[in-house]
Parts: structure tokens; sequence; C-alpha cells
């Protein structure tokens, strides 16, 4: 008897809830045994539902029944949903979670006790919703050195981002249709602001680099400041803007942020659109590898969970504790890396001047740079691409642009991804 | 002590074995135990190569040595390597292997004896070379009902799509050039004629529905019918060609082929180009996941092997019989299924003329029917897309356009992918 508890039973601990009931049959007979929900914790009403007699208020009602084996923590925010995966592996059972907070907060203490308890704590859920990401990196990928992660990690911005561009919208409007849609919240913060990709480039990275990347390390640059001109010039150039949460491993240490760059529109990133998800791994031996698919929803996150439950019923012995258990990552805050970047400006020229404007952006920024000309939204707005150059060189070449007849103010840069 | 026999050292076993020398230190640390490569049994001579101190020519230097736990199977061409597979499970070893003709022919056979003797046979790298894929099937999605799989799994054919359209090529000059570049072998049957995208669609199939399928009863169509202006005409509708290999799970049985398809450009496996390969996997939960990556190649599909060699140093007592050994697929050859198809005419009229052939079309077709128009490459060809219709009753409107005026034969159809 395999006896599966859920804890917070919102919208993807009801997910997992209705999948087990699909499939509690079929899962018994692939294990032989018998696979099903037992309990339910949770202080909500639930009177009606199908969840209603599964239902127990108390902790205890899990923690000290010996029935239950494992224990699916699908509760939100961070203290009490890390207190619950803390308790459940003391108390010897398996714990499955989706909480990405959790998993970044705690993700290697919580590795280490379920080791030391001979049980195990998974996660595929907490990054890339339904997409089968932890594991391929952890097993099929892992004989690689992976030196890049490049990653469309929110939903809600990748949508917010594709609607402004496709429906010539303002942030403030995007967000407003993306509230009422559902997909983003009434305090945007977590998603606009890039929080939440922190947390899930900041788990993808520990395992990839071995080494642990606490999240609040992550630089964050949202997408507030991107207009719809920004769209429409760097379409100009052959490119989208997505937000990436990204990071690289150098010889020097881990570089990660989560900012909007520009993608070029040949590249399978910039293919990824609305509230799909998208992870590139760039592997020694493999060198690009991409995982696409539903970022969240109820019943895509429950599939993930449903995989790790399968997983620890083909394998409830299997122990390996990972490199980031022990390692913590060296993290760059400032690089010299020689990039490309998207500069937008303020002009007063209107862009039957955009000659003089031009030849003043060769002049600085040299031959390579690429004049993408004015917006058409917009008649006070042009933009170009650098050469490459670091983020220091830049910020001195554009002091010296905006210094030029007919260039108001340099508005806003983003980086070009490679 | 873990020893690694490699059986085959051509570009796929030398890969593994250039990856072991790397990693042997690393992966001995990390399973706390002394993983290396031990022997390669091969009838080549290495004299002055990294491999000829391991270099045995008897198998029984290979089953016979209780030291080897793992023997990975990189013997091309099927009889052989599978004696080799039986052998070698026989003996009480692991088995990891990259040849696709014996999984997709001894797969189940091999799957049991290995369950029977309480080792394990992997197979990661037969499919879609470095993408993690079979683990993501089997453990990440295999709570979802998958419904269907499109793949683009050889590298070749789709290296020569991509080539024809971008430099105008015929499918004879881009052979040779594919040729010579060591994409397409000399004898090329096997990539063109789509045989090798069955193996691995077989493969993914069986897995994916649970129900062997036999790759015999794959219907290919490979790329040989495909020209230059097929290209030029899907790209005006908006679409990209790919060999699809692809399948099905309905009520009736599974229907699986190989074949053309022109694909909508907004998705995600219509900027698959060149060597790459991809596999789209709908399942009842996930809805669209995608894996994308480079499907050949001696250190990419090398690292597949390796993904699998983890796997069975953290589980190697791990063992779950998968239900296609026991059951098998029920195949429908012929489907009355709706779809839309491309289809290319020959005309004696001259694009001027057009308009006559376009309401041709509209009358026997219906408005839905999409014109595409004359190929600019070659004004005696036209195209376009019917709407929703069975194999069966576009023969029937095929066959009453072929009477009119100005249309002198229908050249060719393809399905349009969805």
């Amino acid at each position: 008897m395999f006896n599966i508890a859920i804890l917070g039973c919102g919208v993807v601990g009801s997910g997992v809830a209705d999948i087990l009931f699909d499939k509690q049959e079929e899962l018994s007979k692939r294990f032989n045994q018998e696979v099903k929900l037992s309990k339910i914790l949770d202080i909500k009403n639930m009177d009606g539902t199908p969840y209603a007699p599964y239902l127990v208020t108390e902790p205890a009602d899990v923690f000290e029944d010996d029935s239950i084996k494992l224990v699916v923590v699908t509760i939100g925010g961070l203290d009490l949903a890390a207190d619950r995966c803390f308790a459940a592996l003391k108390a010897g059972k398996h714990v499955v979670t989706s909480n990405k907070a959790v998993v970044a907060a705690y993700g290697r203490e919580l590795t280490k006790l379920a080791y030391e308890n001979n049980v195990r704590f998974l996660y595929e859920a907490s990054v890339g919703g339904g997409i089968p990401i932890i594991r391929p990196m952890n097993i099929c990928l892992s004989a690689n050195d992976i030196y890049e992660i490049q990653g469309i990690l929110n939903g809600t911005t990748n949508y917010m981002l594709t609607g402004m561009y496709k429906d010539k919208m303002s942030f403030d409007d995007i967000l407003k249709d993306a509230q009422a849609k559902g997909y983003a919240e009434a305090d945007p913060t977590a998603d606009v602001d890039g929080f939440d990709a922190a947390r899930k480039i900041a788990i993808l990275s520990s395992i990839a680099y071995n080494g642990f990347v606490d999240f609040e390390d992550v630089k964050c640059i949202g997408i507030r400041d991107v207009i719809y001109a920004d769209h429409e010039l760097a379409a100009t150039g052959g490119y989208a803007i997505k937000l990436i949460a990204g990071s690289k491993n150098t010889e020097k240490g881990v570089r990660i942020s989560v900012e909007p760059k520009l993608v070029d529109k040949s590249r399978m990133l910039a293919a990824v659109n609305s509230v799909y998800n998208a992870i590139l791994v760039r592997g020694s031996y493999t060198g690009d590898s991409l995982f696409y698919g539903q970022g969240a929803g109820k019943l895509a996150t429950a599939s993930a969970i449903l995989g790790d439950i399968i997983e620890i019923l083909e394998a409830p012995d299997r122990q390996n504790l990972p490199a980031f258990v022990d390692n913590t990552a060296v993290i760059i805050k400032d690089s010299d890396d020689k990039e490309r970047f998207y500069v937008r400006l303020k002009s007063t020229f209107n862009d039957t001047e955009s000659e003089e404007l031009k030849s003043d952006i060769t002049n600085i920024f040299g031959n390579k740079a690429v004049y993408l000309g004015y917006a058409l939204s917009d008649n006070t707005t042009a933009a170009f691409i650098s050469d490459y150059c670091s983020e220091a060189e830049l910020k001195v070449l554009c002091d010296k642009l905006a210094q030029c007849d007919g260039v108001e103010s340099i508005a806003y840069t983003m980086r070009v991804a490679e």
C-alpha cells in the first residue's frame, strides 16, 4: 500500500487529486501495489467537492499516519510550506513539491534531510510547470559541463510581451488584460519585476553548475520599462523581445540575471509565445538543447508532480546527494564581458533628419552598430544595436551620444541574447 | 568498482570512450566507487589511438569478465549488435545502446530479458541523439495519456529540406551537398526514404501508447518527390515543409507514418532547421511539450549514453516492466480522418490565366480551399491547400480537377500537420 497525502488543495493540489482519482487504478496495476490518495490537509471548507471525503485539518493526521508514504506539498508562500516539507521528511515520508519559493530558499537543506532520512525530495514541478527539465538536467544531460541556460520561465510576462507587440499595447493596458484573464495577479510584482523567474533560474543553475545559487543574488530587471516601440524597432532588426532568465558558468563564477533581451528571430526561443515557457540548456557535449511547454496551469503542473510520484514508486531507495548541497556558487555581480546592446533614445529630430542621427551613432559606436531607425508609432523614439562592448564602455559611449544635437536622452537599453 | 565495456568503437563508441576518459574521475567521486572504461571490443586495428590499451577482440573477454557491470553497445547494423545485447544481458550485465535498429526490432525482448536478469536495458540515445526524450516520456510525462507525437527525427533529411529551400536546390543537388558534408551516406535510402525515422517513431510510440509498434507497420513516404517549388508555394501560405515522423493514438488504434508535411510557420516545429531534431509530445494533462537539440553527432549521442550510465549508477536495481512488453498496438493502415492536403499540379495555363484555375479549384474543392498560385520558379506549377477531407475524398476531387481545361496532372500531395 502506497498512500499519498496532499497538503494544500488549491489550484495545483486539486489538480494532483484529480489526476490521482483518474489514474490510481492504473498506477496500482503498474506498480503492483495499491497506490492512492489518502488524505488532503487544508483548512478550507470543501463540502460538496470530490475532495471533502479526504479532508483532514490536523497536520498530525498526516505526519503520524504510517500508511502515508509520500506527501505532496502544494501550499503557496514560503514559511508554512517549508515547515511542512521539513516535517514530512523528518517523519520519513517522501516529499514532492511544486513550491519554487521553498526549493529556492531551502532546496539544499531539504535534499540533505531527505538523504539522511532515506526518503526522496523531488521538485520537477517547481520550474517550467509541466515541462520536464529538472530530471533531464539531473540525469540525461549530467555528463555535460553545462555552461549556459537561457529560459523563458514566466508565462505571465511572456504573455504580456507577446500581446504588447501583437496588439500594440502599453505596459499598463496589457497588464490589465493579463489580470482580467487571470494570467497576472492583482499585485503583479513577482511576475513583472522578475522575482518569480529569478527563483526558477536559481534552482536550475544550482543543479547545472553543481553549486548552490541564492535567488537573492539574481539581478532582476523586469518588463515595466519595455514599450511597444521597442518591439517594433527590435522587429526591424530581426529580433523579438523576451524576458530571459539566464545564467552563465564561467571560470570566474556564475553570471545570473532576469532581464528583457533581444532574441534573434531565427532562434527557437524567439518562437515561444504567450503563456508558454522554454528552457535552452547549453552543454559541452550536447550543444543546444531546448525544452518547451506549458509553464503553469493546474493539470500541467500536476502532471509534473505525478512524474515525481512515479519516479519515487519506481525507485524509492534511490539516493545521490547533488553537489549543490555542499558547494556554493561564486556569483559575478559586475561583468566586463563584451556584449551587444539595444539602445533606445529620445530624439528631437524627426525621422526625415534621421541621417544625421545615424551618422552620430556610427561616429561614436563604430561601423558595426546597426541603426534601427525611428519607431513608426512614435517619431521621437529611435534605436540602434551596438557593437560588442562592456557595460562600462556602453555607458561612456551613451553619455557621448547624449551630447549630440537632436539627442534628448538615452532612454533605455537591453542586452542582445547570443 | 564499476567497470564499463564498449562494444564497437566507431563514431559513437569512441565518443563514449572520450567522455569516460574526461569524466571517470568525476563519476567515481559522485558515485563513491571507481567508475571506469575497462575494455573495448572491436576488430579494427587501433594502434596509436587512445583506445588501443583497452582493445580486446574476443567477446568472452567482456562477457566472462565479472568486473564489467555495464556494456555499451555501439555496433551498427542489426544482427551482430542484437546478439551482443542479448549475450550481455544473459551474462548479467546492464546494457546501454544507441542502436535504434536493435531497439525497434528487439526492444521488448531485451527489456524483458533485462528484467529477468535483474539488470537494466536503456536506450535514450537511440532516438533524438543528445535530446532527452525516452526518460522524460517514461517518467516525467507518464501520468499523461499521450495521444500524439510529431517528430523531426532525421537530421539528414531536415538538413536537405532546409537547404533545398534556402539555396533553391533540386533534390539531387542537395543530396550531393549532404553527402559531401558527411550528413548523408553513399546509399541514402535509410534517411531519404524515411526508414531511419520510422524506427525512431516506432520506438517512441511503443512507449507512449503502452503497446508495441512494429516499425515495419510505419507508412513511409520519403522526400524524393519534394521539389523547390513546393517550398516556395508552401511559404506563400505561411508553411514550412518538414519530414514528420508522427503517430496518433485513437480509439480505433494507432496511425503512424513518416511523410513530408506542411507545418504552420507559427509553430515551434517549423523553426527546427538544418541537422537539428525535435519531438512534440501531446499529452492529456500537459498539452504540447517539445524537446529540441542535436539529433546525431558523436558527442551529443555519446552524452545520451552517459545519461543512461549515470541513471544505472544511481539506480542499478530499478525495474519496472513497461506495458509495451506485453501489449501490441493496433495499427490503422487506412484512415478516413478529415485532414487538409497540399496539392501541387502541372498546368498548361500560364500564370496570367490563373483566375480560371483558381475558380476551378474553388468550384471543386469549395470556398475553404486556399489557392497558393503559381511557383515563381516554374510557371507550369501551381498549388493549393484543400479544405478538410479524407484521403479517399481527396482522390475523387483531384480526379475531377484533373479533367479541367489547363490542368495537365495532379503532380503531388502532402498533408498539412495540425
